[in-house]
């Protein structure tokens, strides 16, 4: 068995020379028998590069992104030594391919959500009635031209009979949209249900689940995204948008090599997909950008946010084009207060921050925590094979209760532009302008939030995609009218009462309508944790640039509050939940622990030597366990660090031998010296990673944790002295800091 | 020497065990003779963290970013293990410490950016005339209330005699101004000249530079800022906010021992600092922040963001409730355009950005590198020991020839905001709105932005503080209305022309003010080559959403013409050309050597060895050798490598043995072992870097820079089976990267 070698030759590797010890790598083609290599040509590339060649990764893996980074340069550097002009057009094809590629991508995205949002609003005018003069067209579009106070007569309700037969209609068609969208997800494509976006970060942040954002999930996702809307469930499109954006950035780019070839591209360009969906959900460009960047994305370069912003600018314009809503304005909700916020105001809306973050039985992270358990149990419960009856229960109780209150009955983007709005001009919106009438309306808006919030913790999680953004703002938009009401009339009854002191007479002080803007930005930070992108999302919503102030104050309250009390927002707690491989940045505070406390020890890994295996040895291993990789050592008894070799590389490597009808007994190793004459042999150098990180054991893991973020490595191997020690996995990585208890992030965000 | 150990033995460090080497590191103490620790208390937590203590930078060194956090991670872990509430106090304290630090920077900066835009428009103003009602008032408070049309009385302008004395008086003020700020500068802060932002970005990226954001720096920025503004050189003020913003997020925080004793630290409030800086010179809150993240800054945490965006927003705040100017407003130029932009526009557009960017000896990259050349040239020539008689001769000029145009002498932000307007409602900025004239105006136009160019290339690099962003946006838009009024010309004459097709009849088509604004931004980004940051402050300048297409549009074509023809933007240029030790993240692509042929080899490295050294031994060492620090093996012989010392901490540990009086020949080395019974010892593992970072010799140098960028090390060791064969320190990195030709950025950015 390959013993050609001294026991005692401790430099047993590949490397000729220490004082020259490039002299190897510089001339890497290894030498088979009659100078034919037995492999493709690309090969001899990678033993310079030295991580080795990958040949695909495996459903549930995780990528390696500084292969694929290294992979990536490497190409770069081939498509630059071109000579001449063909090299030229080579390098700017090259370069156009990637601005092409978010350019597609994001006018894809505008066109489907301009579509989607069409389709649904009139899926959801259907409920209430029809059009009389042309069955095809909405309530908007039916009534064209006729002020908000005029009565269309174009416009039939199904109740304009009595009101019993208009929610037998209304019910009737929400259960037939929600249980076919419930069908349509359960039999082709599971994968559309939910939110989307801890999958989404998950995968960004390096897993691979193939299919996730294939196909059949674009397309299902779509369609029962708009059925699911137009039903009037207590759910919102954006997360669902954003999945659907990126299942576009996940197909589109496929038709270029370039990123079909290379997962850690392929991140790039579903970052600025993310940010797509973002900017066509609220129509928020930047916003989408810095929400990809603080939410979403692994890696950002600032390479990566000018694609972003181009991809989200184009989704944003393309949407713009289509004009869903006839409205020539990007800015969805866009109110014009005429008055500014006075100072004692900051209390209340702090009070909303609180309440929208607050974890006392609430709002905020409650909801967290429901969704959470609620999640949890359908994962277990018999509730995982009755999906479809349980859509149906849930709409159908979101039907018959949100019938009964004009704020629950009405569309989320309507009622939200509503509570918003200032009452000026005699505009009455679902009643919020009435003279007097201040305590029964205040409490219909607060018994809409709470009938929402029920709704919402009940929707979250069913077989069908549904998003959490939209709900939550409504809910603390109902709940900051109602404080707004509460403040105004307090206002009005005691003017001459010290906090309103600020108060010009004669003139209205309190805005209801910013009341709401700040409760929904405070409920959506304390559900989300969002921060930045939120304050930007939140103003390109509205334009109210005046309240930039206001609305960052209660979303950093609300952060606060909900770090104190909750630990995560929703989309990191339910990667927690579901176990999802993300390495979060975060949780690096509490480790005291060193590298040799959390690898695998030497004495429980296999490993493969360098030399004296055969093709059927190496076979027997792989069948013999399932590990995702194995290192590789100079012998068993110096344990010399040669390299690593993963599974699927090892298996390639092999299954080709076979192929070419190798014999059993065929050398394999990692460089097999000329001197053994052998008629074949097989050197798996080539598929080795030759310099894979390596750390001494006294390493600490807050240390290592670093080196897994920021790297991007799938595993460091430990070794004292050139010896291996041992091996941790990302996989250990995120088993050591589960294991911990996770601090409370108010701690180490500061 | 030390001959206790057996030469054969391999595994000589102070590891006792493979199969529980974390015993001895969970019992870090080292053991004294009578049981006392010569070393302050502190100093055991670090030996479990393995990088050693760090006694101080040096100036001009590079900090250790993983040691930094490494820190910053130890202390706070300590917090949180201390019990009861002065636990959950001190956690909370040291929470608040962050906000209270950036609220307090970025108030400070709009303080000191609203003080000094008031006192340069007064001085400015001084030139023209004087209040005759109040001599303290600018032109602007002296006429308060009266149109623009209006003609204002109580303001006496010194050329209202004749036109020569008003020259005269133009000059003598803009001299004395000048040389006042060029003496201040040379006298008490040389630190305070240029626009600062290279240096601010050298500095965040790890640098320690002292004083550069010293108290000096800072006072003397301030006030001479003011001085070269009003004196109507053509210069901006927007890189030395920045810089002075960075000087006070220097200043402040060290109040809190946290941010003093750590530099990494700092540097997250310095980029916040950074954003303050840009949010007050261009009113642009998220600009700064996304300028910060995208062109400043080397790690940006979502922490960072975070804090970022509040001490961005503070100082806005703070400017606007300063309100320097008067207008309520944060949004400096806004303008309302009442027409939207055609489609043919496009092409002119397209047109300014190629002129904003091209390299043909024009503007844009021409710009940089004649700016180069002369910073280069003033290095080297007679003229940098007459700083003075050169600011003394430019401002001569600026003043000489600048009063002679409207355009040139009229201060930028005002013409700026007048060049964006659009001609409505009879207004006439300049006689920019007059009927007919066009060729005349255009011709002023465009030599008024050649003079701007010439002049704003010989007044970058003096020895004042002078930005590029104010002076690129002027003649940009001095370029782009010239341009628009040729267009507009055009249409008028032929409005059949098929290129006016969309143009409605008899509405004005053109908007020459767009023009202007477009202009700006292609200008400003053919120099910077700024990207997402460009648009979003353009955008908050202007208020211009419809206008955000566009601006994308041609800072792209600007920002891909650029990187075609030049190299890299004007600050990257100038950290090219000083030298300064900045990592580039972009310059990877072409590297294409290992990391054997990088490294200083093991030949040329003076180590240390762990065992057989005494307290003369290292002095001598520290004298002769002249490193910043020594790798640490085993012994000669076996070159195992144990660890790294840096010169800083050798040093400081020599030291306090010295000042103990200890004996010359008192041992030395990493762990001296009980055995010798020696009355006195010293162990340097204290200040040794346990765990630095190793790399296979064959590692891929582009592979080694991400380890450097990524995880911010000074150095890396490269090994092999334990064996130390050469050191790769950060300048070599540069040295390597300056070695090769850099790549144009356009191959690269796809």
């Amino acid at each position: 068995m390959g013993g050609h070698r001294g026991q005692g030759d401790e430099d047993g590797d590949d490397t000729p020379d220490h004082h020259d010890p490039a002299a190897r790598s510089n001339d890497p083609s290894p030498i088979y028998p009659g100078g034919v290599n037995p492999y493709h040509d690309d090969a001899v590339d990678w033993v310079v590069e030295g991580t080795g060649m990958r040949v695909a990764y495996d459903d549930f893996t995780t990528i390696d992104w500084i292969h694929d980074f290294a992979q990536e340069r490497q190409r770069i550097r081939r498509l630059h030594h071109q000579p001449g002009l063909a090299g030229q057009i080579a390098v700017m094809y090259d370069w156009v391919q990637g601005w092409i590629v978010v350019l597609a991508v994001g006018v894809a995205a505008g066109i489907v959500a301009g579509g989607s949002d069409i389709a649904s609003q009139w899926l959801g005018d259907i409920k209430e009635g029809y059009c009389d003069t042309a069955l095809y067209l909405n309530r908007n579009f039916c009534c064209w031209g006729l002020d908000e106070t005029d009565t269309c007569t174009d416009w039939v309700p199904w109740n304009s009979a009595t009101f019993v037969v208009g929610y037998i209609f209304y019910i009737i068609f929400a259960l037939m949209f929600a249980t076919t969208a419930a069908y349509l997800v359960k039999t082709f494509a599971p994968y559309a249900e939910g939110s989307g976006i801890p999958e989404v970060k998950t995968i960004l942040g390096g897993f691979v689940i193939r299919h996730y954002l294939g196909l059949e999930t674009l397309v299902i996702k779509t369609v029962t995204l708009v059925l699911s809307t137009a039903a009037g469930l207590s759910l919102g499109k954006e997360g669902p948008l954003l999945h659907i954006a990126c299942c576009i950035g996940n197909i589109l780019p496929r038709i270029f090599p370039k990123f079909k070839k290379n997962e850690a591209r392929m991140r790039e360009i579903l970052s600025a997909a993310a940010s797509a969906g973002i900017s066509v959900a609220f129509g928020a460009p930047i916003g989408g950008v810095v929400f990809s960047l603080e939410e979403m994305s692994y890696y950002f370069s600032s390479d990566t946010m000018w694609h972003s912003f181009f991809c989200a600018m184009a989704a944003a314009v393309a949407l713009k084009l289509i004009d869903p809503f006839r409205t020539e304005k990007l800015v969805v909700f866009q109110v014009s207060y005429n008055r500014d916020w006075h100072g004692f105001e900051m209390f209340f809306y702090m009070l909303l921050g609180i309440l929208g973050a607050s974890d006392l039985g609430l709002w905020g992270a409650f909801f967290i925590r429901m969704n959470l358990r609620l999640a949890a149990f359908r994962k277990t419960s018999w509730l995982r094979i009755f999906p479809i009856y349980e859509v149906f229960a849930v709409c159908l109780l979101t039907a018959a209760v949100g019938y009964l209150n004009i704020f629950t009955r009405v569309q989320s983007p309507e009622l939200l532009a509503n509570l918003f709005r200032e009452c000026d001009g005699g505009a009455n919106y679902h009643g919020l302008c009435d003279e007097g009438g201040a305590t029964l309306r205040v409490l219909s808006l607060l018994s809409a939030s709470g009938v929402k919030g029920v709704l919402t913790i009940l929707t979250f999680g069913l077989a069908i995609p549904a998003g959490i953004f939209m709900p939550s703002m409504v809910i603390g938009a109902l709940f900051g009218r109602a404080l707004g009401i509460i403040v105004q009339s307090w206002q009005l009854s005691h003017p001459g009462f010290w906090l309103f002191a600020s108060c010009l007479p004669d003139v209205p002080c309190v805005t209801p309508g910013s009341y709401a803007m700040v409760g929904a930005a405070a409920f959506m930070g304390g559900v989300t944790r969002m921060t930045v992108s939120l304050v930007i999302i939140m103003f390109e919503l509205t334009g109210a640039l005046t309240y930039v102030l206001p609305i960052m104050i209660v979303v950093m309250t609300s952060k606060w509050v909900g770090d104190a009390f909750g630990k995560e927002g929703i989309f990191d707690g339910i990667i927690l939940l579901c176990g999802y491989p993300f390495l979060d940045d975060k949780e690096q505070y509490r480790l005291n622990t060193t590298a040799s406390q959390v690898m695998t020890p030497v004495e429980d890994i296999v490993v493969v030597t360098a030399t004296g295996n055969t093709l059927d040895s190496l076979d027997n291993l792989l069948h013999e366990t399932h590990y995702k990789g194995y290192p590789v050592v100079n012998s068993l008894r110096d344990m010399m660090l040669v390299g690593y070799i993963s599974r699927t590389e090892l298996r390639y490597a092999i299954d080709e031998a076979r192929r070419r009808n190798l014999p059993g007994n065929t050398p394999a190793g990692n460089v097999v010296p000329i001197l053994e004459n052998t008629p074949a042999f097989i050197e798996f150098r080539l598929w080795m990673d030759q310099t894979p990180i390596t750390v001494s054991h006294r390493f600490p893991m807050d240390q290592v944790i670093v080196i897994f973020r920021r790297l991007g490595v799938r595993y460091v191997l430990c070794t004292q002295h050139g010896q291996l020690l041992g091996l941790i996995t990302k996989k250990d990585v995120l088993k050591h800091m589960a294991s911990i208890e996770h601090p409370s992030e108010q701690e180490t965000s500061s």
